[in-house]
């Protein structure tokens, strides 16, 4: 490895979100890649991004990428759905570094687990009125997809309202996923194209598997996008990290709640967020 | 009437929200005074300010104003609470014209409505976390206020499922209403600080009923402002306009969802909104 190399090698990944939900990709990124150093960014101070139109998602899923390639990231990856789903074209044509988003990750841990062919999309309504999930999906041949908007899911994940047991949680769930099955009965794959589901996988799961009558496999983005980061950087230049333990540096555009919230996504302590205007 | 006075008094009147919510108000507002033309702004870009920080909330507050006051208003209306509880004194130090909040509104409904003097008070985070409501209704000795953030009731309000029956909208108001009793039992009035509430008033009511085995008063700010503006307006400049219905110009910064959603507010069908950066 050359010097030039190294040093290449040690800058940061960026990850940003709308929110504080995209620290379930720092989480699977310092999993699968625990050398990297890591810059997250949360726009909490205009969070949510999936009630909005695609053109305020998509300037403010610029600026977002702009703080982080000032910060030199080697690898930028959009953790919001929304943002995925709205603005990729125009976040890759504005970064000099290789961007990767939530969909196709996601869409391919959902092709690796259906069997039937039949896969259900739940996320914001941006996410789902985008379409980028069929479009993703329909690279296989002989894949239908249902998708629906959820939107009580973020606030009660937030709440923590998210023992498969709560009462408010199964009868939003079951709701949903209702409406979902009937779409689409043969449905044995579904997908949280958001964030702040995976904290509701349990209510999800189960409630999934009561209306079905089986078990319906439960994907999610997270851990796809890690995967997907591992091998960016083993292609060629932005090499891959070795050794200590990452950094990690968090930014957000509001404070509100962050320390409350932050770590159930993160999975440990957050240390602290560091607030910055856009 | 001087022409003076002429011109001053077809000087529009400024609202805004964080969102549509807000549009309730301008309803109150149009029905109490049929004569005056409504300048309205939604945030919807940035909305909701409920989670947010007051820093947050304050600078987006001020933004809004900043648009209604360059229209040449002659009186401004916050309906949002969460911007009424955190930033009316800087909405006031800024602005040359009178500004009006929704707090001290809604605390006067509350304090005429009340028999025990025990007040519940819910609304957003932003607005809970304040105590604006608590410093407005301290102000007749021997209140008690318990107060409650209510998250998932906007959602709930955007998703229309608000009938008195539905299944999830009672196991959600059955949640957060039980948490306001369980803290005082004998509240006999509640407030809804939050513009979104008002949509849910049906079911609030049946389970504020239910749980508290006798009727429970639910107010809210949108006709006190109203006639808060009414006052304001008689007091001299600026004066109350005269003649045939009012203009209504509606403006967001996003407009995603506004043609379905903001007639369900306004109660009566919302020509247009036009599209402004802030």
């Amino acid at each position: 490895m050359t010097s030039t190399d190294v040093s290449e090698a040690r800058r940061p990944i960026g990850v940003f979100d709308s929110g504080v939900g995209g620290l379930t990709v720092v989480r699977a990124l310092r999993a699968r890649l625990p050398g990297e150093d890591v810059v997250y960014l949360g726009d909490t101070a205009r969070v949510p991004y999936g009630s909005k139109s695609p053109r305020t998602v998509e300037r403010y899923s610029l600026a977002c990428q702009a703080f982080l390639l000032a910060r030199d990231v080697k690898l930028v990856l959009v953790a919001c759905n929304t943002a995925s789903a709205n603005a990729l074209p125009a976040l890759r044509a504005a970064s000099p570094v290789p961007v990767i988003g939530a969909v196709d990750p996601g869409a391919e841990s959902a092709l690796a687990a259906t069997r039937s062919g039949h896969i259900g999309v739940i996320g914001t309504l941006g996410t789902v009125r985008s379409g980028a999930y069929e479009r993703a999906l329909a690279a296989r041949p002989g894949v239908r997809v249902a998708s629906l908007a959820c939107p009580l899911f973020v606030p009660l994940a937030e709440e923590g309202w998210t023992d498969a047991g709560d009462a408010v949680a199964r009868a939003v769930a079951r709701r949903y996923l209702g409406e979902l099955f009937a779409r689409d009965a043969a449905i044995d794959t579904i997908v949280l194209g958001c964030t702040h589901y995976p904290l509701l996988r349990g209510v999800i799961t189960a409630t999934a598997r009561e209306l079905a009558g089986r078990d319906v496999a439960i994907v999610d983005s997270a851990t796809a996008m890690a995967e997907a980061a591992a091998v960016a950087l083993r292609r060629g230049p932005p090499a891959l990290a070795q050794g200590e333990r990452g950094a990690l540096a968090c930014f957000a555009t509001d404070t509100s709640r962050l320390d409350e919230i932050a770590p159930c996504f993160l999975g440990e302590p957050v240390t602290s967020f560091e607030l910055v205007d856009l």
